[in-house]
């Protein structure tokens, strides 16, 4: 099986810092590879793989501004689409742009949709819809009207997260410093829990985090550590009594709770978005309405079993059960839109047809029969291979 | 000959003020039309045509601002292509988006290329340069490294332009209120000549408006007039003594220009960007250097023929030059591209290709005879229609 994995190329594949959307893409694409499945991942110049690496831009576009996005957006788009043929199926997780050209190639083409930027974006997938074929990455993500084939949660790799039975004494945010993500709800649940609080994650809202983060943050009790590379996230997840994630938007799903999880920490969650997907409330975390039933949640926590929240990752959240949840996907849609013919006796393939006649070419099996059929005309022309 | 013409959808096609591209696709497309040939209208909804019209956005971009241009971008570029097979020849005014899906169809596709809004895009049409055809809008305008195929300046519809052999005593500034278009400049020299100056365009850039054009605006010997319908326009240009075209940029063309010269209004320009392709000087205008001379240039104005500027447009800038230019492209295109072989006795087409051997469909007219061939293999199934 040939595919072609269409990754974001805002970074690198997989990114060196922030970058959601290439870090999935990076998880999948190796542990294809690692099941002897032909990947072609299509990424900004500079990633790192074991696939085949057909880069078309120069170098991300989040690192070199002189790169227009649409321009390399719609030239790499187009690059992959001129050579879709050399391809059974085509992943797309770049967003909307790539189905726009989909209606002009046979090759079938699956997009995972990472969420919806906008509403705005919606006729896009509207049209095709049922044309294409969608997997959501949480079943609260799911847009109405249109078609889902599956739902497929992220995976990560467990081989990068300790386990640590024993946390030490603090409570952890782990996010993009944003309204969306809560980070000052957290610096709340934390001061009326009577906990330290640690936080980590690019400030992407400068104007947030000067009026509703900074004032806080003493070092002392509310510590903000900036952005943490691998090794720095599996000590801070991994100690930390409990990830304090009080979203603000529905999230379509939230890889760093699985992290946390991974490492044994368990979440108190708002219940919003993806949430009640990932997380059994009393289980592996809690999920809570507001910031008063948080706090009475983190006076629970210890009643949480780390051995436990670590397990329901290993069992639903991995990079293998993400990768065997697309294969069987991938396998699906070939069979479902495959061209040619394959029969018992060999295959034919359909050349031309029109209303008055149809020409196809047959290939027969050494030792093979073709099924009888009649035709009222019939002109064959053999040949011996 | 079916042509799909690809239109902006920033504004309606004809735009009903500002909208250049919209308006010269308009006067093309009619004219196409006036010649017989099928032209697909791909345009925004509500656009006037005798064409047949294919508006896939709800509404012009510019005017509804709960329309994401990204994507009705991409939906209607798509839309045609996924029709390209019912068309000889898509004729592309809309920037370098379009061109990343040519490569995925077999229609042949023009450019033409009506500016580079930044050296940013160029990559684009150096990918796809010699694969599509490209005509520029002036040889001023031509990029180095690409090939066109040639240069059709923009036409105008000489009905729409009246004669007066005797003008007022005014100068005009006729244009886009923004740096590039020299209203400054304007001002300068008019008040150097000392001769009233009118000043009509939509306000492009508001910061220079107020601290360069709205100081010196008394609506006496300064006059803002705004935005300028066709009947206002056709005054103001016809009136005036002279069009100041003091242009900051290499403009890749001047409508203004054209339209003044049909007026028989002379035009003082500098000599940058297309101005020595449309003003030939001291014929129906002046090229100037700088604001000085364009002083000068204005004392010796009445030496220019009035009734030699109309000639010169209605020698090379009418609409009816413009359409026959583009006609003869599109057959060169069609002759240089046409996929199935036509022959005196009727055509083939190649179904399928390969090493060992070929399958073609092949007509024969009533009373035609293919020519003599010999083949060691051969196969024929012959179908009366």
């Amino acid at each position: 099986m040939k595919v072609a994995m269409l990754s974001s190329i805002a970074w690198k594949t997989p990114p060196e810092k922030y970058g959601p959307w290439e870090r999935v893409v990076s998880l999948l694409t190796e542990g294809l590879v690692d099941r002897g499945i032909d990947v072609t991942l299509f990424a900004a110049a500079g990633s790192k793989t074991r696939a085949k690496l057909h880069a078309v831009a120069p170098a991300p576009y989040g690192e070199d501004k002189n790169l227009d996005p649409k321009v390399w957006e719609c030239l790499r788009v187009a690059e992959l689409f001129e050579n879709s043929k050399y391809f059974d199926l085509i992943h797309n997780h770049f967003d909307f742009l790539p189905l726009t050209y989909s209606g002009l190639v046979d090759t079938p083409v699956l997009t995972t949709i990472h969420g919806f930027s906008s509403p705005k974006i919606l006729p896009v997938y509207q049209k095709y819809n049922r044309r294409s074929f969608y997997v959501s990455i949480s079943n609260a993500d799911r847009a109405p009207g249109l078609d889902y084939l599956d739902t497929v949660y992220h995976g990560i790799d467990l081989e990068n997260f300790t386990f640590r039975a024993s946390p030490q004494e603090y409570l952890l945010f782990f996010g993009r410093i944003h309204h969306d993500k809560g980070a000052g709800e957290a610096i709340e649940i934390a001061a009326r829990a009577g906990i330290k609080l640690l936080m980590a994650g690019i400030i992407q809202d400068e104007a947030y985090y000067r009026t509703q983060v900074a004032p806080y943050v003493d070092q002392d009790r509310v510590q903000y550590l900036g952005v943490a590379g691998p090794e720095l996230r599996d000590k801070l997840l991994g100690n930390a009594l409990a990830l304090l994630h009080p979203i603000n938007f529905n999230e379509p799903f939230g890889l760093s709770v699985i992290e946390a999880g991974a490492c044994g920490t368990p979440v108190v969650a708002f219940n919003r978005g993806s949430m009640p997907e990932i997380i059994q409330n009393g289980v592996n975390g809690f999920l809570v309405a507001d910031i008063d039933s948080a706090v009475n949640a983190v006076s629970k926590i210890r009643d949480i079993s780390r051995r436990e929240c670590r397990e329901i990752v290993a069992k639903y959240f991995t990079r293998e059960r993400m990768v065997e949840n697309y294969l069987k996907i991938y396998r699906q849609i070939i069979a479902i839109t495959k061209k040619a013919d394959r029969r018992p006796w060999g295959h034919y393939e359909v050349l031309s047809e029109r209303p008055d006649h149809k020409i196809k070419r047959i290939q027969v099996r050494p030792g093979g029969r073709l099924s009888l059929q009649r035709h009222r005309r019939r002109s064959e022309h053999w040949k011996k291979k």
